[in-house]
């Protein structure tokens, strides 16, 4: 009997001011969602189900690249979070064992209070936080670790009110014994809507025991606003960056390095400042990432230095003691061992031999139009500035091109490719020719 | 019976240790004289009056710059704050109604504070802070609303230095009044000078009313070194970041962003880390300024992508859809509807034509040395990777130019247009080369 | 009788999780070893001896580099801190007056405080600082200034455990009495070890005087971990930009600049947002360094303009009012007065004229693949976007080259230049291509 979890990503968040879903807002270079369904994996869940409604085409399409194997269901109505979990009542006929509610929008539930709430020797689990008295959340009412009942905030008194546990919304109980109560929950309140909350107090005049879990609130903040999208990034990249200097990187300003939720950085590399790490990047040992770099999708080896000003977009794959950097751009492209590319250049769609030298301002122009093509430059070939290389080209070990040639056919390993017209003088034109801009000028 | 304004903006600024006049250094890309202006259009004030005197010429070519209608008048000594502002009684000849005191170097005063202000009940009203026992500001002594009189802090004894309300400068009277009483303020004090300080108690002995009129103590900072000028700068930006965040724009590390005084940044553009807005950008609604962009000028249209690196400079105007990025700089460009130029491009005085392809590399050859001219660029033409474009110079719709063409004379609808030498393979020539070349290095 | 300095620096830092030696780890762009080097300096020291041992090879290249006339000596076992100060005696034979033992992890040490070591009425002086209770630091025994002797905290009792005041480890005393007393030092503890803390209580027992100096936690920061490494770079960098603030520099984002121990920036410079200092940069007054710029090695005169994205790497050398930015990188070149490398541009091993315009896109193909060549261009000369200028070259003054050029050949003063195909029309043939590609495209 496995676990089943239920994402609450339907609702709206009328308070972020967006065309776009709350879920599909990002931190760490994921949605939200993405955070939600990772964070769902702790408990290794034999069913996902995300319960979409507001933007549902835009929030099913990120659940299917992040966790194609969950389901989505459609809550077409918005009548409460009861109403929204007992929309997976299908995608969960006939699951056995224990679900989880969790939401879309709190991403950064941790493991262990999940482990914590699985374990929790009651029929139902509810994560509970101590907070400010101030605060306008749910309350709940316990006894000791026993859970009495939640009590939303505009329905408390001031006892209530005085109390500082307050409601996560996150719920773990067995799955069909959650389904049927919710069927029975009624929607006889001022919004009509049929509330989770109210579970609780209903399993308990079955006879079914509730337990409180007990977690930070950093873990089940809410995010509701840009400022609160703009702090779970920074609560983010604060704990990302304090581990990789536990792991043995050097953050030279740990402040202006950003991190991807999948970054991973070896020991002993060295990251400058202003640096910025989009998702799927891996860094190797005793890489050095130079100041105003910008990695996306991009492996980069040891020993390889990248910026300054260097720019690797996915499909960069950088080997051992490769050199990148300054105005230099990296997409799909292999550069071996000691290769370098250290001026003004776009290598992309691309295979650069070993220790080959790829001259400043050299462009591979992968793209016709319609169709982009690959460039193939072999071991230890010198590249001339300002080399345009027109895929589909292959050029040998060895071989050398003329710097500001166009190399439309392919060059044979050790050959030397040149394109480029004679050098003519016209003797004093240079000066006579400003001169009469000048004078044009002056005469205005 | 209008408002009047006059700033006083004679101030050496010592302790800024510049050459440059305090009221020109600048906060949020503007100097102080034009945030002052800019406070002072809260008060649709009839007229402005500027008084100079420390590099003048200078400071008078700001205003002109950002304020034309305000009239500067020049004080040639420092005889003192009563003194500065007598100097505007020329260009007050005649002026009915109220003038308002304001400094050119505490340029962050709000609106509503100049509203209440010109609401106070009394003949005079002057501005005043809560502050910090230990400042050295001048104590406004009080019964009630009522001033009884301004004192310097060297002048005053210690139960007076034990108040906490001190005195902003900042002061609105009747401009008549106000103008006869400074010309009976006497100079009969250690320094010899004459003190706009004087004028309430002056009032006071005419039967005259001033109220004190509260605000933050952060409105009336004044700046006088670089430190407090950078700490300026900040608050500006804390304000400027939270503003954002609360109208729907995404700020991935807010603290990374730099606006001017006059961004404007539409709801659900998304803005990511290490972004410098200059003077004069617009960016609409859907709109995403990647990392490490600086614009200036510039303005960016709904869908549009900017960066990483990219450098907008004035009189850059991305239309939707439009990408630009990857160590590309444009100034003075209109770019059409869904065009691309994506990497290592400059692109000034120029038109592009509807999604038409830059190609990495390219160059609009917009200066020959005296003039710049521009470059015309049909819709859905296809620009080779490193094209010069000679300007001035047109490429019809749907055109081609060969990657490594210098284009100097116009090219056809349609046409391919191609300026590149042939290539030529010298057999063995490339590795032959580099074994020279190694030989004499090994020579020495 | 001068002074002498032992700098201990033998240890492998195993927190730092690193390959590399702990006193090899950068702050300021300078690893610890050359800070403690540098402070070891304001004693004037006769003999400055450095202790290596864990990656001493590493260590003694960076200290050959940083004081040539240093010594290093090598302590093959860590036999504690006693054992290695005594490694030194060898280099200290015959040596009158003072000895003091700096750490090299502990870098930051001010000169101030190494000088009232020097005039401590005692024989031996021991720094020390108030520290957090909590802290695990040894604590220093005193009455009044005289110390009775240091206590570790594995062996300190609760009443001593409750001192607060700190011992640095830095010591001073007559250098052949502290290498007596050390030789006298035993290893009867638990870890088997010779400490340098069991001097004073030793000099006590010979009758000679210990006294404490005191100074800020700062000041003694010992270096242990990544974390403490970015720690001691933010309090380097904020004491580097408030200084700067003091001497009359504009930091725009004080926050976002980042700053080398040795730069240097003249009094009305302008720093504007993300800006790094690597080592040996000197910007002189009123220049401006604008916007992402990365500077090592480099000398920028009065009235240049940096950047954005200028990348001015060792041996760029900017002449007044030059203007060098986006996306430009520099090496080692002489940029005469009034010359501008405004775009897309590299300059390497080349003098620039004045008032000579360097087109965008300008090369200097400076590596032939063996050996590095020198361009140089004169005065008012015009290149042309995008020339390659083929070192080793010459162009003379008021020569211009066309844009597209490869310059192989020098050009004489005041010629024209070109290398360049005539640019042929092949009318329709742009659109067919395309037509032809989409139909592949289409048909798949």
């Amino acid at each position: 009997m496995g676990n089943h979890v239920i994402i609450l990503a339907a609702g709206q968040g009328s308070r972020m001011a967006s065309d776009t879903a709350k879920v599909l807002h990002e931190v760490a270079g994921f949605p939200l969602i993405a955070h939600a369904l990772r964070a769902a994996e702790a408990l290794a869940p034999e069913r996902v189900i995300v319960v979409t409604g507001h933007e549902a085409a835009a929030v099913e399409a990120a659940v299917a690249e992040h966790a194609p194997e969950a389901t989505c269901v459609r809550q077409t109505e918005q009548l409460g979070t009861g109403h929204a979990v007992l929309q997976a009542e299908g995608a969960l006929a006939g699951a056995e064992g224990q679900a989880f509610v969790l939401y879309g929008d709190t991403p950064f539930i941790r493991a262990e209070t999940l482990e914590a709430m699985a374990e929790a020797p009651a029929d139902f689990a509810v994560l509970g936080f101590e907070g400010d008295p101030a605060a306008r959340y749910g309350r709940l009412v316990t006894s000791g670790d026993v859970l009495e009942r939640i009590v939303e905030w505009k329905d408390a008194d001031e006892t209530t009110r005085a109390g500082t546990l307050m409601n996560s919304g996150v719920l773990r109980g067995d799955v069909q014994a959650m389904l049927q109560l919710l069927r029975e929950v009624g929607n006889d309140n001022a919004a009509g809507e049929y509330y989770l909350t109210d579970l609780p107090a209903l399993a308990a005049s079955r006879g079914l025991t509730t337990h409180v879990v007990r977690c930070d609130e950093a873990e089940t903040l809410g995010i509701n606003t840009r400022a609160e999208l703009a702090r779970a990034e920074a609560a983010f990249q604060a704990r990302a960056r304090a581990e990789a200097l536990e792991t043995g990187v050097t953050l030279v300003a740990p402040d202006t390095v950003h991190f991807a939720l999948d970054t991973h950085i070896g020991r002993d590399a060295l990251i400058e400042q202003h640096v910025v790490f989009g998702p799927g990047v891996t860094v190797e040992s005793g890489a050095r990432i130079r100041a105003f770099s910008h990695l996306e999708g991009a492996h980069v080896s040891r020993g390889a230095t990248v910026g300054p000003y260097a720019r690797l977009r996915p499909g960069a794959e950088l080997s051992e003691d490769v050199h990148v950097g300054n105005f230099v751009e990296v997409k799909n492209a292999l550069i071996a061992e000691g290769a370098k590319v250290n001026h003004l250049s776009y290598i992309g769609d691309a295979d650069i031999g070993e220790r080959t030298n790829i001259g400043a301002g050299t462009i591979t122009c992968n793209y016709d139009g319609v169709f982009k093509h690959r460039t193939v430059v072999g071991a230890r070939a010198f590249i001339g500035s300002n080399t345009m290389l027109v895929a589909p080209v292959n050029v040998g070990d060895e071989a050398v091109t003329g710097s500001g040639s166009v190399i439309t056919a392919d060059v044979a390993a050790g050959d030397l490719a040149l394109g480029r017209a004679r050098q003519v003088a016209k003797p004093g034109l240079g000066r006579k020719m400003m001169e009469r801009l000048r004078a044009l000028k002056a005469k205005g």
